[in-house]
């Protein structure tokens, strides 16, 4: 009963096995591998941007930062969600990749930036005084951290909003093949045919071991990233570990065959506890948030189910509902959701 | 008809005095000048807080940095008003100095942080997490940006909230005398006896030429207050001319007999325009936000009168109510007063 | 003929083993596997320091970068030999990590910062002036970036020298378990029984995938580190690909053998080309720098022999001898440099 | 008897009326004051740059470490002499402003920076690398830190040397104003004539009250120079204080009368002490390092003579010889100096 994150679970068996066979044997140190250049050209053919500059990284709070580092200037604000990872979960790390960029948080339902709501916040960062953040980029993340996801026509009308005002768009994808998976779409229209600039592919809560890709559009990051990556400690003398992990992870569309894996056990689960729980957000991918009561979350843990609960679980009215986030991620099978299906609802 | 901003006004003859004095002669350079440690006592004389850390800064932005680099580690949030100054205006100044933290925008109606806020807002900073900053400081402006002024109670009681989590918290008192006058209550009482353990004592606004005070109550910050003072080029070699200004500042109760005058001013051109305008909160002290229509600014700046607007005064509806900002300072006569009102009755 | 360096070499079968077990099943993220404390405990063993603080990271780089982040204030000078790796050769990821700390080189002959130049160069940051960067860490690196060995006794007089003026000492552990077996000593020996007070322990170059471990023998630099970690996004959520290889590397003393392994490949590398080279400084462990004309350099390379040249190959007088890197890892076989030193020889 | 420094003088009487006229009545703030535009157009013509690009600010270490914030990258090197100002004696304000650029310290006598020596630390920043910081800016400072002066044809030199390899090149001019003097040479032949690409033209040492300001011949670094000034504080909302200073002291040749004046009492103080103390160098303006014996620092500081000793006077040797540093600045009289040497002569 493993619904406590998408990056618990075991590395899929393809992806090891590259791993190991590129641990064999020499190669050139920091991105010189033969893995590196088919890994780019992999991820440039995936979406449909044989001009991309695609870098690898060892994290998502890694790339994504790193992407920061490059987009976003010092004297400049990132307009992003209030409930952004970036913002909230990342310890800082834009700010130290972009020397000291600030965050202009965007509110919005379902963990969406709405258009009228990054309006107003763009109003605030007028262009042209000095005192004020210059705008930076807008990132959004998708799947979303409320388990929802931005539409491709949502993404479009933020988009177009960041390119009026000259702004540069990111998309962090973490949970990338999810999204795809969940909106029926490409690669490519999840990002650049829908206005984007550069994305985060994560891989690693997907079944890689550990790998994410930066991806650039527009090639006037590149320079700015491979520096920050340097500087942060994200270029791997044994490259090719990472090389190998994303060579593995885009052949044969494992990529979207996993993530389709891991909305489908989202699904399954969602079905079956529907109704005993309240849903925060209807959950778009394998992803979800739901209140129940505490007494329930007390007896879920002790049966030795691993899931997060926001709240104090040991302390409080035990019919209060409060608040758990759930996790599928492409390794779950139906027997171990049945399994706490069957715990949640003799409740 | 100057209501631009305090800061366009003349520099108090005492001032200008002290600093003709100063500008004679030789003095030891970086602060080990003779004035310096004059400077030093009237602060703590007026804070009644004899074991105070004072230092002096040539502008407020860089002592609300400076003192914010030296409260807020890199990897912490720092929580204050969703306009506060430090977010909006100081060009990212506090992120700087801080080596990277980030703001934590809590919400409140007039300009101030609510209680309630506050909570709901450290609640998602929880501590005990390395993914999420770190709690940083609280910061407060008073006279807050929308012209409003904190109550004791009120810095009471979020200092209260800061205290039950172990946050210092930090008053930005750019106008820091007009917030003493218009609650008419003592340094002391606006700081550290209501719980503040640090705060910016602004001068340049209120009849100085170019000074601010760092103040600490706790000593913990003032090793990293002095090198990040340094490291930013805020150290000046003929710091006498800061501290002379200082002293004529405090000799006499100058800073607040000039606060006081502001406040007067401010009252007198409310009292003027409230039957012909829509005030967006009621002004406390020396500066307000009015509402009235766009033909109108129009028709006043034409006439000659500073002050600023906050929309496109040029084109938009000419009966559309827009907002605008008005700033008395100590020098502002009733006869400049009676003029711009004149001018706005008319219509 | 594989000389370019050691990380270009395969990863050692029992880390493989290890990360291919620890990649299956579900576990914690975040440090929170079982592996972790597994790791931490056998590093503490090694170390004969049962209070040490143990984290992973994922290089070098990193692990070096976010140390010094740790130990120098934004505003001091780290000390550290003019050819240190942290000074040339990690972009200043130092710099970033600390918040803008700077580097003050210390000369010495044969890689080894001399006491007598540290002393130099401490005497320039005297203490008790804010405009000199405040005196930081010191930052040895053994084996040496040009290939030698700080002896214990050299250790012991710049940590000495560190320990009178109040500064902490680190250790570059790159090549750790080659110094260690260099000069037949234990960790504890070429670290806190000597005056170290933090150190690198490096595993990539000596048989791992990607893995270093920072060791701080004094508790005050944790959090930050742990803070910088999370913010340089070096916490990896699969932490237990670190954690496994780790385990496998200091079980059953793998690491010291490895390591004297590659030593001794470089003993044999050294003896075989030494007729026919200049040896730049005598190596003392299993990386060397030699000289000899650059026609020779040329033939080397067209016949395939992988090592690094400190001049333009291509152009040059052909008898001008210039400067080659050879480092031979722990799968050095006698063969492949035989095969090496056989076409040297041929001249 | 002040030798300490040339910022313990006062301010020159026609900076101080200016200072005093601008200080009254209304202006607009944050460098929108009608003095400001003189001030830019002065110093263009100064510099015969008629498209330069002039912002002031308050202190050298401000302006220095601001401009090394707008020229290096955060992942570059600043080539530098081994003792300059802004290695030593800014407490890291350059790696603060760049986001964490570090120095490569080149030697060379007499406190200026070798051809040679540049040439070789070149070499070892060898471009192509992304682990090596990548090469930033040159920075001269012209009256040297040694108290000698580059001549016009050693800057062209490094100039040349940096712009072959595609460096810009700043000139530190804490003391500008005597290096013109010193060499007998225009602003411009100092700084774009020799191919220095931006230069700090100090004030404060020279009778000014606090103002430098920044130059740039090359438009690149405008944006960032701007936004960084914002950041650290140093916009100042009166900035018509900095500005009146900049037009008194750029009319009627003020700023180089008083150079030449500090230069000549530096002469008449070297000429009267040359017989009783070893010149460490022939100084070239109004700064000078010279040994003699201890006792004799002793004396000189108990009969009141104001100047900097470095080393212990307290204990060690009497007639051990230590270096001792004079400064005149525009105020220095004859009798003063006559006063000083007569107390030196009897020894």
């Amino acid at each position: 009963m493993f619904f406590a994150s998408d990056n618990t679970g075991p590395t899929h068996p393809a992806v090891l096995q590259a791993v190991i066979e590129a641990s064999d044997g020499y190669a050139l140190p920091y991105g010189n591998d033969p893995w590196a250049a088919r890994a780019q050209a992999l991820v440039r053919e995936v979406f449909e941007a044989p001009d991309a500059s695609v870098h690898l990284a060892i994290t998502g709070t890694g790339a994504n930062s790193m992407i920061m580092g490059a987009m976003a200037p010092p004297w400049s604000a990132i307009f992003c969600h209030e409930m952004a990872h970036i913002l909230i979960d990342e310890a800082n790390g834009p700010q130290m990749y972009s020397g000291g960029a600030s965050f202009a948080p965007v509110p919005g339902a379902g963990g969406k930036m709405s258009a009228d709501g990054l309006r107003a916040i763009l109003d605030r960062y007028a262009p042209g005084d000095v005192h004020t953040p210059a705008r930076g980029p807008i990132s959004l993340t998708n799947i979303t951290e409320a388990g929802t996801a931005y539409s491709l026509s949502e993404i479009e009308e933020i988009a177009a909003l960041g390119a009026k005002a000259g702004l540069a768009v990111h998309l962090d994808g973490a949970r990338f093949s999810n999204a795809c998976a969940a909106l029926g779409c490409t690669a490519a229209e999840l990002t650049w045919k829908s206005g984007v600039t550069a994305a985060t592919f994560g891989g690693t809560k997907n079944g890689c071991m550990s790998v994410e890709a930066a991806v650039f559009f527009d090639p006037a990051y590149d320079a700015a990233f491979l520096r920050n990556r340097m500087r942060g400690g994200h270029l791997l003398s044994k490259h090719r570990i990472l090389s190998a992990q994303m060579v593995a992870y885009l052949t044969d569309g494992l990529w979207l065959t996993l993530g389709a894996q891991a909305n489908a056990a989202g699904r399954y689960l969602a079905d079956g506890i529907r109704a005993h729980v309240e849903f925060v957000d209807e959950p778009a991918g394998n992803l979800m948030f739901v209140r129940f009561p505490r007494a329930l979350h007390r007896k879920l843990h002790a049966a030795g189910a691993q899931f997060n609960s926001f709240a104090d679980v040991g302390t409080g009215p035990d019919d209060e509902p409060i608040v758990a986030r759930f996790v599928c991620d492409w390794s779950a099978t139906p027997e171990n959701t049945d399994r706490f299906v069957d715990l949640l609802k003799a409740g």
